[in-house]
Parts: structure tokens; C-alpha cells; sequence
């Protein structure tokens, strides 16, 4: 996958080159070229924002140089992008993006810095992402966060040493509890049934335990989700289990 | 504010010595404390992660590493904190959680990378926050986009340059379209109630255009909110303009 992003800031995306990702770009799995769209400006001070058509505070990017760095990523390669835009008004980032964007040869990000972009710029773009309600000082950590989802789901870029699969969400679930050594550790033990080493009760136990994540916190994502007779009986036993503890609990007031 | 990072890679965060979050720390209105907890290990190969009771692909963070991290924060500073943890499972981080956060005095991120936490870890911590329904190779990247989002609303880091009162999502709606210089590039024109400087008409334009970005985009941002009497003339305004549109397009089918 080749990844082009256009930034006033491109030393904000040294990250990448650590982890995981940049171990991909060694391994030739994923280009990353940082294009500093200053470069494109037209005036001697290097400007590439100026003030708001109607007034406000605040400055916009004019469209010139992200036009101008746009005709030069076009000219370099005339195959099919897609040239993302981080607003807070667009489609929300999630792992079905994620997976979806990873399928692509070719993404461009245009990463906004300060108050905002001249519209104009929007009629270059084939999609606008949004990683949440909230606002940040500007696009580059929001497209880093993006390309670090997405760069992870191009096959054996994550090699061996970890597992999409079973991440949380892959299958609909939170993900259970996991413990590592030491089987105690100041006064707090490992769950025993995962310490006995029977793997049919230590399945059960980790599907009821995603369950009962999924149940008590985000119960949206059970909704439709389709469970197996197994899955079915443990989801009605932690429904009663919860229930009970919450009667214990409003008792104790 | 102050705030500790326990991190495997501390070099990851120097996209904050950037742009306004690095200002804010030379300004003394923040202090950014990374902690490479790797420091914390027991073993001589300098280890912070083992295997997961019960089996399973991946390593998880031991408990020690972090418990000992923290005793050493809790040492140095005996005050308030909130301890946060980045985890799918967590509340959605918004614009109110970034506010919410402006408001402490010491933030403590704990990042994990790979695979997953020994679950004990989470009794060391305040807040279980979520960037989104997606998923990373590691904590650094979201508690970045955490850090940022929160110190900008900090009061004095963002300066006179940006306004967080003009953000998006701060009145509800999203941002109308903006525009700057020149009037027409490559064939587009800057709307002309813009370039005329008649403020009243300029005022009720961006409000328009906010209301119909909201409506089309983001609807569900509309329920509930109070509009005054021109507020909800303009989005009548809008719902007839935006039908009109509708039928139209459906007719040139």
C-alpha cells in the first residue's frame, strides 16, 4: 500500500516509523511519503493560509497548495486513491473502515492544521473521516491514528507476534480478561479455572467473561449479534448474575 | 497541568513538542513527564510482558512494571489524579471528556502496545477511555490524540490564533463551510453573500449552512437542541431546500 499524506508538520509522523508500522514500511509492505504542502505556497513568506471570507478568528488553508500538491501526487501515480479528509462532520473512523481502507493500493490524507480548510478543497477529496466528537489542534495525530488501524490489517504487517483475530470487535465482543504471571500479585489472584489448564472450561469462561464485558458496558454491540446455544446460556447466566448483584448491591445502601 | 506518560516509546510522543501542545509545555501551563516503564522490569532481557494464563496468540503487560511506575508517580506528587487507561472496552472519549479533563490537575496515561494488560492493572486506574470502535497496535497514538484534545482547552494554551468557542460541536452544530482568498479559483466561487461584508446576512448565512451540514450529515446532533426563533426559521429553511433537492435528484433518475 502506498500512503502519501499532506501536512505542514511531517516531523509529527516519526511515530510511525517506530512499532509496527514502521517495521512495514522496512519490509516494503507500505510506502509512507510526507509531502510538506508549504512547499506548493505562492508567496515569499510561505503562506499557505489566510483569513476567513465574512470574518471570525482564526485562519483558513487556501486552496492553492493543497490543489497543487494534489496535481503532483496525481502526476506521480495516475491510479485509483483515496483522498481523505479528517472533519469532525465525517463518517465516523471504526474497524469496518479500518478493514475497508486496508484493501486499497492508495490513500492520500490532506491533515488540516489550526481553525479550518477554504471549502473548495473538500471537491478533491473522496472521503471525510472523523475519529470522534472531539476537536484536536489538527489532522496529523488523527491520520496517524488512522494509519496505524489501517496498516495493521494489511496482511503480515502485524507477523506472529500478534493476532487481529482476536482483537476486541473482531467478533462482535469485548474482549475477556487476561492475566499473565505472577499467580499473585499484591493480594490479587489469577482467576483459577485459567491457572487448571482445562481448555474446554477456560473457552467457557472467557466467552462468558467477553459476554459479561459486552453485557455490563457496551450493550449496543450485543444487539443482533448472533450467539450459539453455549453462548446463549452464557449470556443468561451473567444477565442473572449481574441482576443479583446489583439487588446485593442496592441492599448494602 | 501535569501529566505522566507510562510509555514503551517515549520517542513516539515528540509529535506534542509541536505545534501548540509544545508551546503550552514551554509556556509552563503543562508539563509532559514520559516514563519508560521498561525501567520497571525484573528480569536482566529488561521484559515488561509474558504470556496469558489460559493460552492464546500474544504477550500481555505484567503488573509490575506498571504498579512500580506508579508508586514512584504516586511518591513524587500525593495528589489528586486521574489514571487513565486507553481500552476498546472504555467510555467514548468527546469534546466533554476533553473538557472534563482540562479541568484536573495531574493525568496519568498508561499506553500498552500489542496485545492486552494483565487485567490487575486496571485496578490502578481511574478512567477507562476509548478513542473509538477501532483498534491499534498501541496506546501512544490515542493517548496523543487524548493529550491534544484536552491541554488545547487548557485556558491560555491556545492563545489568540485558534478559538476553541468557534469549534465545532461547541454550540451543537457543526461547522458551517469557510472560505478564504481568491474569490474564484479553477472555476469555483467564493459565495457571494460572503465577499459583500453585510454582517447581519453574513451571520444568518453561516448559521444556515451550519443547521444544513448538521442536518444532512449529523441529524442526530439536532435532537434536543433549543433554537431560537430565526435558528428555527432557517432550519424549516433548510428542511424544505434539502427535500426539494431530493425529489429533484430522485426525478433525473
Amino acid at each position: 500500500m502506498k500512503i502519501d499524506v499532506l501536512t505542514l508538520f511531517p516531523d509529527m509522523f516519526a511515530p510511525l516509523e517506530q512499532s509496527l508500522i514502521g517495521k512495514a514500511v522496512e519490509d516494503d509492505k507500505l510506502s509512507l511519503n510526507l509531502v510538506d504542502f508549504r512547499k506548493y505556497s505562492h508567496d515569499k513568506h510561505n503562506h499557505v493560509d489566510d483569513t476567513p471570507y465574512g470574518g471570525g478568528a482564526g485562519m483558513l488553508l487556501k486552496p492553492e497548495p493543497i490543489f497543487e500538491a494534489m496535481d503532483d501526487i496525481n502526476a506521480a501515480d495516475t491510479g485509483k486513491k483515496r483522498v481523505i479528509l479528517l472533519d469532525p462532520a465525517g463518517r465516523k473512523f471504526d474497524q469496518a473502515a479500518a478493514a475497508e481502507l486496508a484493501q486499497e493500493d492508495h490513500l492520500v490524507f490532506i491533515c488540516g492544521h489550526y481553525e479550518g480548510y477554504d471549502e473548495r478543497i473538500r471537491t478533491l477529496v473522496t472521503d471525510e473521516f472523523s475519529l470522534g466528537d472531539f476537536v484536536m489542534t489538527g489532522g496529523e495525530i488523527a491520520s496517524m491514528a488512522m494509519i496505524d488501524a489501517t496498516a495493521r490489517l494489511i496482511p503480515g504487517v502485524l507477523g506472529n507476534s500478534v493476532s487481529p483475530e482476536t482483537d476486541s470487535f473482531q467478533n462482535g465482543l469485548l474482549e475477556y480478561p487476561q492475566y499473565t504471571r505472577p499467580p499473585e500479585y499484591r493480594g490479587m489472584d489469577v482467576p483459577f479455572v485459567l491457572q487448571n489448564g482445562n481448555h474446554k472450561l477456560i473457552a467457557e469462561w472467557q466467552l462468558k467473561e467477553s459476554l459479561r464485558r459486552t453485557y455490563t458496558r457496551r450493550p449496543d454491540l450485543l444487539v443482533g449479534l448472533e450467539l450459539d446455544k453455549t453462548g446463549k446460556r452464557l449470556l443468561r447466566e451473567v444477565k442473572t448474575e449481574e441482576h443479583t448483584k446489583q439487588i446485593e448491591a442496592e441492599q448494602q445502601k
